[in-house]
C-alpha cells in the first residue's frame, strides 16, 4: 500500500516510522510518501494561508497550493479529509481502506480549510468531537489503523482476530505474571488450563463489558442462543451487585 | 501545565516538539515529560511484557514496572490511560483537563494491559472505535487537544471561541483568495462588507451544517428564538432541496 500525505509538518511524522509500523516499511509492506504543499505555494515565501473572506480570527489554508500538490501525485487514490463535519473514523473504516493500494491524506494545520478544498476529497471524516491544533495527529492515527491491518505488519504481536471491536464486542480482560500482586489476584480459572472455560469465560467478560460500557455496540448484533444465555446472567449479576 | 507521559517509545513525541505545542514548551507555557517505563523493569533484559495467563496470541504488559514509573513521578496529578472500553473523548473532557496542574497518561503499545494496570488510573478514556498499534498516538491527540487551549499557546493563530464543538455547532465555511476559484465563487455575502449580515450567514450556516451532519448536537440544546427561526428555514430549505 502506498500511503501519501500532503502536510506543511513532514517532521511530525516520525511515530509511523518506528516500531511495527516502521519495520514494515522497511519490508516493503507499505510507503509513506510525505509532500510539504508548501514547496507548491506560488506566492512570496511560499505562503499558503491568507485572512478570511468577511473578516474574524485566524488564517484560511488556500486551494492553490493543495490541488498543485494532489495534482503532481503519480497514484492518489482516495482522497481523505479530516474535518468535524464528516464521518467518524472506525474500525471498519480502517478495514474498507486496508483494501486500497493508494490513499491520499490532506492535513490541515491549525488554520481553517478553504471551503472549495473539500471538493478535492473522496471522503469527510472526523476523528472525534474534539478540536486539534492540527490534522497531523489525527491523520496518523487513521494510518496506523488502516496499515497494522495489512498483511505481515503484526506479525505475531497479536492477532487483529482477538481485539476489541473487530468481532464488534470490547476484549476481556488479560492478565500477566505475577499471579498475584499485592494482594490483587488474577481469576483461578485462567490458571486451571481448561481452554473450554477459559474461552467461555473469555466470552462471557467480553460481552459483560460490553453491555455494561458500550451497549450501544451491541444494537444489531445478532445474538447467538449462547450470547443470550449469557447476557440473562450477565444482568442478574449485574443487578445483584447493585 | 506539566504533562507526564509513561511509553516505551519517547521518540515517538516529535509531533508535540514542532510547531506550536513546541513553542508552547519553550516559552513555558507547559512542559512535557517522558518516562520510559522500560526503565523500571527488574527481570533481564528490561521486559516489560508476559505471555498472557490462560493462552492467547501476543503479549501483555506487565504492571510492575509501570507501578514503579508512577511512584517514580513528582507530581501525576490525575492519571489517564486509553482503553476502547472507556469514557469517549471529546471537548469537554480537554477543556476539563487544561485546568490541571499535573496530568499523567500511561501509553501501551499493541500488547494488551495486565487488567490490573487499570486500577492505577483515574480515568480511562476510549480515543474512538478503532483500534492501533499503541497508546502514543491516541495520547498525543489528547494532549494536544488540552495544551492547546492553555493561556498563550494559539496566540493570535486563532481562537478557540470560534471553532467547531466549542459552542456547540460545527464551525461555518470559511473562505480565502481568490474569490473565484477556477469557477468557484465565494459566497457574495462574505465580501458585501455588511459585518451584521455576515455574522448571521455564519450562524445560520454553522446551525445548518450542525442539522445536516451531526444533528446529534443540537440533543439537548437551548435554542435562541432565533436559531429556532433559522432551525425552520433550514429545514424549509433542505426538503426543497430534495
Amino acid at each position: 500500500m502506498n500511503v501519501n500525505v500532503l502536510t506543511l509538518f513532514p517532521d511530525m511524522f516520525t511515530p509511523l516510522q518506528v516500531s511495527l509500523l516502521g519495520r514494515g516499511q522497511e519490508d516493503g509492506k507499505w510507503k509513506l510518501n510525505l509532500v510539504n504543499f508548501r514547496d507548491f505555494s506560488e506566492r512570496p515565501h511560499k505562503s499558503v494561508d491568507d485572512t478570511p473572506y468577511g473578516g474574524g480570527a485566524g488564517m484560511v489554508l488556500q486551494i492553490m497550493p493543495i490541488k498543485a500538490a494532489l495534482e503532481s501525485l503519480e497514484n492518489k487514490g482516495k482522497v481523505i479529509i479530516t474535518a468535524p463535519q464528516g464521518r467518524t473514523f472506525n474500525e471498519q473504516m480502517a478495514q474498507d481502506w486496508s483494501k486500497e493500494e493508494n490513499l491520499t491524506f490532506i492535513c490541515g494545520h491549525f488554520e481553517g480549510f478553504d471551503h472549495r478544498i473539500y471538493g478535492l476529497a473522496d471522503e469527510i471524516v472526523s476523528i472525534g468531537d474534539y478540536v486539534l491544533t492540527g490534522g497531523e495527529l489525527p491523520t496518523m492515527s487513521m494510518i496506523d489503523a488502516t496499515v497494522r491491518l495489512l498483511p505481515g505488519i503484526l506479525g505475531n504481536a497479536m492477532s487483529p482476530v482477538e481485539e476489541s471491536f473487530s468481532d464488534g464486542l470490547l476484549e476481556y480482560p488479560q492478565y500477566t505474571r505475577p499471579a498475584d500482586f499485592e494482594g490483587q489476584k488474577v481469576p483461578d480459572i485462567l490458571l486451571s488450563g481448561n481452554h473450554g472455560k477459559i474461552d467461555e469465560w473469555r466470552h462471557y467478560q467480553a460481552l459483560k463489558t460490553t453491555f455494561l460500557k458500550r451497549p450501544d455496540l451491541l444494537k444489531g448484533r445478532e445474538l447467538t442462543k449462547e450470547e443470550q444465555q449469557m447476557l440473562l446472567d450477565i444482568k442478574a449479576e449485574s443487578e445483584q451487585e447493585q
